[in-house]
Formats: structure tokens, sequence, C-alpha cells
């Protein structure tokens, strides 16, 4: 486990949120959490997840965290159960911590085998996982740290981000409530391999330039692949530059990526998140 | 009055625009800030409010500002009167300051009963009211202060920046400018009370989620009300969880809001910002 | 040349992107900056530079730059060739560093007469340019500051922001690679003088609130100028607040801005960046 002593002197304190930038409420949570932990460093990771996609913020996390330093506090409201008794997790995984509600949104915690692998067919849906040697998970509940009274509608304000300031300002894990031996969490973003040896992707996200993000891994392509996507077939280029047409791509997070250089290969292709690509 | 003395040891300036984010004018704003204030930490608000809504930046500024330390310095520029004779002011209130143009933006400064209430039929003018005791207020008018020559169109950066900048430095509010006793204030955001008891409030903000948020305070309502919009007649619900179709719920700053959970109240009645809400 | 002793104890990084906020890039690149430069404050200075234009985001590092203190770092990443052969630079001049792709986004490090002139029916186009005095560049080659392994679709994460991280942290320019003697740049956004003596300019950025800002200078008009833009002639006024109808003004950068005080010029014109603009 990593001790506060290990870490670098000052606390950062991540924030992914489907709350969006036209309204206050991402300040809000930073005005919480620097009242709190004054010293505290804050990182905008994305508040423009869509609307309570809790799949889109794991993967987005997923993406991120690995490039904090030690000791990082990653606060993850995508939260379709605000208010409900869904409960209110904070993890803590051997170099950083993860503060989110309990629907899978914080799978990124966990190594891939604790989260097992994805049905051939299926999308990325929770489900109970027993928690893995090297990660500890507590139940954020104790009322002398969330914010009184608990709005039913803003949990991200009462509840995350005063949890997520108390790990921030040096604060034990401990003290947040009790712990959790299973959390939900979303099978990895992993394509299965399918009985002819292929593999069964699926775009996980649509980013800013209309490329289109799958789960196939570059480590798990056979030699040479083809890519299937929408009717198309194509073949890996290594850059950008490599073509002004549909292509597919190595994304910088290691992952098989479908893009048109020089424009949106989601508008070119009119397809979005959950389409099935194929790697062979 | 708060010293700063009595702060955390850091100074802290949020920022609430209209200049939205894909222009550097928010980040010139910062440089300016840090140019003169180095240890200042910077929070944005909001810079998404709409183009010159001065109504949408009050009550913005008035949902967050709460929720930071003593001793922070708001920054809230919406302005449409940028480079004419409007007044640009400087409060002071027992915990915090407030920096921005005297148009009504920074209304949330001052107390309710400061403000005045609202019109039955009315929408929310700025109209000039007096200081109320415990508010200071300074026009920001030294020259030495303001960046020269000043431009007509981007005081934002060359006098409201600067200002802030030298509050957040530690420096005296006396220093800006002449005191002033009265400033333009909007009426409070409250929903006035009809004769017959209902209260007739206003969508006074269209939220990231297209929830509808209102001026009926959650306080003011009666037992089991009744939320009438636009020819539907809504209960209140407790949690977005609580119901898959348009509901009204307390929003998390203690106001009526009316929310489709798993889309957009907003498009769904194809109403936006100044519609009327009646609460019985 | 500015030496780190001469700056204010704080190292300034800002950031400048084409990457959008609805993905983790940014954030990516800020966790990289901090585990390496862990003092290092961060600006946003924008991350919507329409998708790999090197004219705007050089336009926009153009107009913002001057307004952070000495030291600055400025990470500029808008770079279509990423993975290709495109040199990386980082350039030092007498007060503030830049860090970004050999493309012409960093020109404005360089003084207008280093950059030329614009052909009277010209666009902005890079050039090489030889390195003017007070001007010193290097390639970022140097391995050991490089994340390995390189990806060939973010260099932003794994070259650039590396590099920006060794800088705000006081590391020595030489250290990222060799020494160049030329650059890409764009000419200097200046309007030519035909020879008439009108000015031929150009819109080379459309704002947030549909301003269309051109590169006719302020400083290079006529008295009494007319503007003429999409068939119409206007007058100069002061402020916004002078007119209900399209007008032009002189922008917060010195330069010549066709608006629309209550609405959005570009909407209003039907025009975008490019547009010719003639100053008489």
């Amino acid at each position: 486990m990593v001790s506060r002593d290990s870490l670098t002197g000052f606390s950062l304190v991540t924030l992914l949120t489907d709350f969006g930038l036209s309204d206050a409420y991402a300040g809000v949570m930073k005005g919480v959490i620097l009242s709190k932990a004054p010293d505290a460093r804050l990182v905008d990771l994305t508040h423009d997840v869509p609307h309570q996609a809790v799949e889109s913020g794991a993967f987005l996390l997923e993406s991120a965290w690995r490039y904090f330093p030690p000791g990082t506090v990653h606060l993850t409201v995508v939260d379709p159960g605000v208010g409900t008794q869904r409960r209110r997790l904070a993890l803590r995984t051997d170099s950083q911590y993860f503060v989110g509600p309990d629907n899978g949104v914080l799978s990124a915690a966990l190594p891939d085998e604790a989260r097992g692998a994805r049905a051939i067919d299926g999308g990325y849906l929770a489900r109970e996982v027993a928690l893995p040697p090297g990660v500890e998970a507590i139940l954020i509940e104790n009322d002398s740290i969330l914010r009184q009274p608990l709005s039913a509608t803003f949990e991200g304000r009462d509840a995350f981000a005063p949890a997520a300031a108390h790990l921030a300002a040096g604060g034990a894990l401990a003290d947040l409530g009790p712990p959790a031996t299973a959390v939900l969490a979303l099978p990895a973003f992993r394509a299965p391999r399918a009985e002819d040896g292929s593999l069964a992707g699926r775009v996980v996200q649509v980013d800013h330039y209309g490329n289109l993000i799958t789960d196939i891994r570059a480590v798990d392509l056979l030699a040479s692949p083809l890519i299937e996507v929408a009717g198309r077939t194509l073949r890996l280029v290594r850059t950008y530059g490599a073509s002004d047409r549909l292509c597919a791509i190595v994304s910088s997070s290691g992952r098989v990526e479908v893009a048109l250089p020089k424009g949106s290969a989601a508008d070119a292709l009119g397809i979005s998140r959950g389409t099935a690509v194929v790697a062979r």
C-alpha cells in the first residue's frame, strides 16, 4: 500500500463527471474540496461524459489514471443512482485512490482479471465481483465527513467531494466508513476471442475527432490483422499522416481505433458507441 | 469583516464569465492574475453563461459562492456594457470578495432583503439598491491598478482581472477606488406568493441535463405541493431514481427543479429560461 | 535570455490544443506534467482549436502569451503530422518557452520581421524561416526525456508534455536535443497593404460570440477608415454598446473585428475564417 509519506508532497485530485461545464456543478465540487484540503491540486479529466454513461466514464478513467503520480485521488461522479440506496465507494490500490458511486464507474481501479471477461455478444454491464488482493474498499458512510443535510440530487458535492478532500488532506481511508469486500465492476475492456480466432470488438468511445476507439487491444491482434466495421475492411496504418482515407490505427491507449484523418470516422460511417468491430 | 489574517494561507480566485472556452479569453485573464498574484489558486465556475445573460450569471454565482472558503475572490464578468460608462465594482461581504461590472451580476453578494422581491409577473431586471450593513463596495477606478491602455472591448483582462489579483495578493479593497453606497442588484431569486397562496415561479436556469431550475424555494412550499408547468401538474419526488417520467424535485440549491431523469425536461417540454412555473 | 533565477519562484505551463474537452487527452497531459514537475501551475488557454487548424492555434497563442509572466512554458499541440517525420520544437525567447510541433503553430514566439509578410491574396501557410537573434530552438529528440514507447498518435502525451515538464521543473533547454537554426513559421498576422493603400485583410478567427477577428491591425489604419466585408461597408465604433447593428471595432488584441453586439456577426453574414475584409 502507498503511504502518504511516499507521496510527492502535494495531493492531486482529478475530476471526471458528466456534469458538463455550463453550470457551476464542477466548480462547486472544487470549492468543497479546497475548503477542506486547501493544498490540493485539481485536474479536470473531463466533465463531458455522456449523460449517465457509466461505461464511458469507466473507460475514460482507465485511459487516464496511470499517467498520474502515486497518491492521486480520482474523483469520478457518473451517478444515475444519485440519492438512492446505491453505495458510495472509496478504493485504494497500491498507488492511487478512487472515489465515486458503486456502479462500475471505478472499474479501472481493479485489475482486469478481477473484472472478468465480456461475453462475445454482450455489452459492458456492471456485476458484483470480489475485491482482489491489493485493493482496499471502503463505503463512504461516515456522517462526520458527509455534508449535512445530504442532497438527494448532488452527492458529488455533499459526499464524494468531501471524501476525496479527506484523502487529499492526508486523512485515513478507514475514516470514511466500513470496509466492503465486493464491488460492482464492468468487464475488462478487452474484446473476447471468438471460436474462429477473431476478436469480437465493440466501439467503447467516440472521441472529439470522431475516432472510434474499440476494446480490441493491439497486444491481442494476430499478424497483419484486418479490421471489419460497418461493412468495411481496413488494414492497420501506423500514423494518421499515412492515409487520407478511413483507416485503422493503434490508439494512444493501445487499442484499435478507426479514424478518418482529415474528418470524422463516426460521421462518415454513421456509427456510434456500442457498434461491433471485428479483428481477424 | 474578514481580515486577510483569518484566511487559510492561500488566495483563491473563481472565474465566471460568458467568454466560452473556444478562445483564449479566460486563459488570458488567468495570465493577468498570475502575473500579479503568483500564489493565487484559480477555479473556473463556468465560462458558458449564455451570451450577456446577467441573470444567469447572477444565479450561477449565487449557487456556488457559499461552497468556497473565506477570503475567496469571485471574478464575475458578464458584461454587455463593456467599454461604456457602467461602473466597475468590488464588493466585500463578511467572508468573501466579488469583482465585476455594476449590472446586477454580483447580486449574490447581497442578502435577499437588500435585493427586494420580484414582482408577481416580473422578471429579473437590475435596479439600484442601497448597500446593506456588512457589505462594502468600491468602484474600480484606480489607474495604477487598471492595465493601460484600457481596452474598450475586454475590461475582464484590463480592469476586473487586475482588481481580483490585487485582492488575491492581499491588497486592500480601498486601493481599488472610491467607495459606493448604492449598487445595481437583481431581485432575490425567490418566487413571490400570489394572493391565492400559490408561488408565482419562473425557470431561472436550464442546466446541462435539461433540468429546469426555478426560483421556487423548497422552504416556501406548502405541504404536498403540486407543481404546474407547461400544462402539466407534477408531484415532488425525492430522487431522480424514483421516476422515469417528468417530475419535480428539490434541486441541490434548495429550489424546485423540473426534471426528466433519463432525458431532458427542457427538450421534452420545449421550454426555456423565463417560463412560468407555479407551485400550489 | 531569461534565467530560471529571474522567475517568480513557480513555473507556469499553459496548454493550447485541438483535443477538445470531452475526452481525457488534456487531463492525461496534465498528469504527465505533474508527475515530472509537481510544482508546475497549469492554465488552459483553450482545447477547442478547430481540428488540426494550425493557423487558428498560432493566432490564439499570439493573442495570449504576452499576458503571462516571464518563464512561462507554452505547450501548444495542434499537430496534423503526429507520428510522422515532422520535427518537434522547443523555443526560448527572451522571456518565455514554447513547445510544440514544427509546423508553424509556434510562430508567435518569433518577431513579425522574422516571419515575413503574407502575400496580398495568400493565406497563412507555414514556410521555413531562419531563427532570428534572441530566439533559441531545440529539436526535442532526447530519448531519456520522451516517454517510451512513443505513441504514433499522441505525442502530446509522450513527447511534448514531458519536454514542457522538463522546462517547468527548471531543466535546461539544451537537454531536450540538438539545436535548430531554421523553423517553420506562418507569415505575421498583419494584412498587407495593396497598391491603392487599402489593407487586404482576412478573417483569422471567429470567436465565441461570432465576432470576426481580422488580421488588420488598428495601428495600420488610415484616419476614419471604412471596413468592407461581404458587401457591407462599416465605420469603426469604440464600444459594443455604441451600436445594435453590425459594426467594426478594435478588438482586445488591437485588430479590426466585425461584430454584431447582440448577436453573431458570423451567423448574420454567413462567413467564416479566411473571408476577405478590406480596410480603406
